[in-house]
């Protein structure tokens, strides 16, 4: 790859790190407390489900973000785009603050809490949180972490050897499930159902692949930095970086051999 | 149901689950001394991943059964059963020492340990323990529970609320394809990858439906008493009581209703 290095403007990687770290610490609480306890669920246009959970994080990180960096721009699942704060441009913050609601609601400890940071675009800095597990996996450019250790992706190099993760095979539709057929058909092994836990096992050498569709830019801008700092791969599915314009189908390997091959492999 | 209640023999069911217990701790570290370390990891036959921990588990749980309870049969995913001990008549120990080795493998905690005490063929005392998670379950005849809270289903009947799970959406074959795919169709909400964990979930109220193919015995033993003492219905896809000799295809559900929609659906 030869891109250019991310940069955090004027700001240290640390010092972001570790703000998103606090903003993290500030969900961990939120989200726990409404985990595994009857909720109103609403429905969404989209179908997927929404916990009062959700909004309660995203209101209480929007608040910090606002008075530590009030000239930076916030994108939430849950309330858009800070007016006045365009995504693209400046330093922007973008939350997930309940990835994997579906696990959420079914008792399932693998949701987690997403937090990127962006400058000019790019994702810089990245934080997976899984406040029900107690485990983080953080990335800032050249050094990924899974709590204080640092995280590396596995040497998988070949599609027939690869650990194979999706969170949901019976989302893809039309010319993407062929695609994908033809995909985990080579692979070693399949999972199912990791949601953002995935990238973070990917991250420290758990599995090797993971293909996804129908992802949202704050459901992805979180696990760039980690996975590239880790030493994996993570692009579209025509190879392409990933960005708040993204089609929603990533592709992430431990190796760029392993994206390599199985990216000629959705292609056809 | 007016099956007769099911017995323990001379042994108070208080006394088994105890034991239960002692396996099941005796079990926790070795699963979790050998959880996201380096692994070999041979191939069976069916093409699941198996690991060293499997095995270690298994002799470990049979020496202690062994030393306490002599004269019962063991019969186990490793090493098969005791010889002497033929499954189905007498009292018999059932256990799955790492159930889910595919999350095993690839690092999520989802995996569990299985033990079930049957007598006369039928599951009596069961056991689903977490070991990364530090979560268990336990059933005994009138009695489920989640550590040392009790554990009681939802009361979800109907398929178009329901929550349901699978592990492998893609072990679906043939007419049980079809047949799978009018059943979730319904459903209000899909989740997958969950192995023994989901019965775990569905005993304490998370989610409503499983249906799943292909278990083993040792996959499906131990999970009838938690199921059924929660409230909730487990039986094959006849709708017929679960045994050693069971075709492999699991329906479970939070109430009697849900379970007879479902049913009516697999049926066609």
């Amino acid at each position: 790859m030869d891109r250019p290095p991310p940069t955090t403007g004027t700001l240290a990687p640390e010092e972001i790190l570790a703000f998103a770290a606090e903003l993290a610490e500030a969900a961990r609480p939120i989200a726990r407390a409404y985990f595994r306890t009857p909720l109103d669920i609403v429905t969404k246009a989209d179908e997927s489900p929404v916990t009062l959970a959700d909004r309660a994080i995203e209101a209480r990180l929007r608040g910090l973000i606002e008075a530590r960096f009030p000239d930076h721009g916030i994108f939430g699942e849950e309330m858009g785009v800070k007016p006045g704060a365009a995504p693209g441009d400046g330093p922007v913050w973008v939350i997930d603050p309940i990835d994997g609601t579906k696990s959420f609601v079914t008792g399932l400890p693998l949701f987690g809490t997403l937090i990127a940071f962006l400058d000019g675009g790019v994702p810089v800095v990245g934080l997976i949180d899984m406040p029900a597990l107690g485990e983080r996996w953080t990335g800032v450019p050249g050094e990924a972490c899974f709590g204080a250790e640092p995280a590396r992706t596995s040497a998988c190099r070949s599609l027939s050897a690869a650990r194979f993760f999706t969170t949901a095979p019976d989302g893809f539709v039309g010319a993407d499930a062929v695609r994908y057929r033809r995909l985990v058909a080579q692979t070693a092994l399949r999972r199912f159902g990791g949601d953002c836990y995935a990238y973070g096992l990917l991250a420290s050498g758990h599995c090797d692949l993971i293909a996804e569709t129908s992802l949202q830019p704050y459901d992805i801008m979180a696990l760039v930095p980690v996975i590239r700092a880790a030493g994996g791969v993570i692009t579209d599915w025509n190879g392409e970086d990933l960005s708040l314009h993204s089609d929603g189908r990533v592709l992430a390997a431990a190796t760029p051999e392993l994206h390599a091959e199985a990216l000629a492999v959705l292609r056809g």
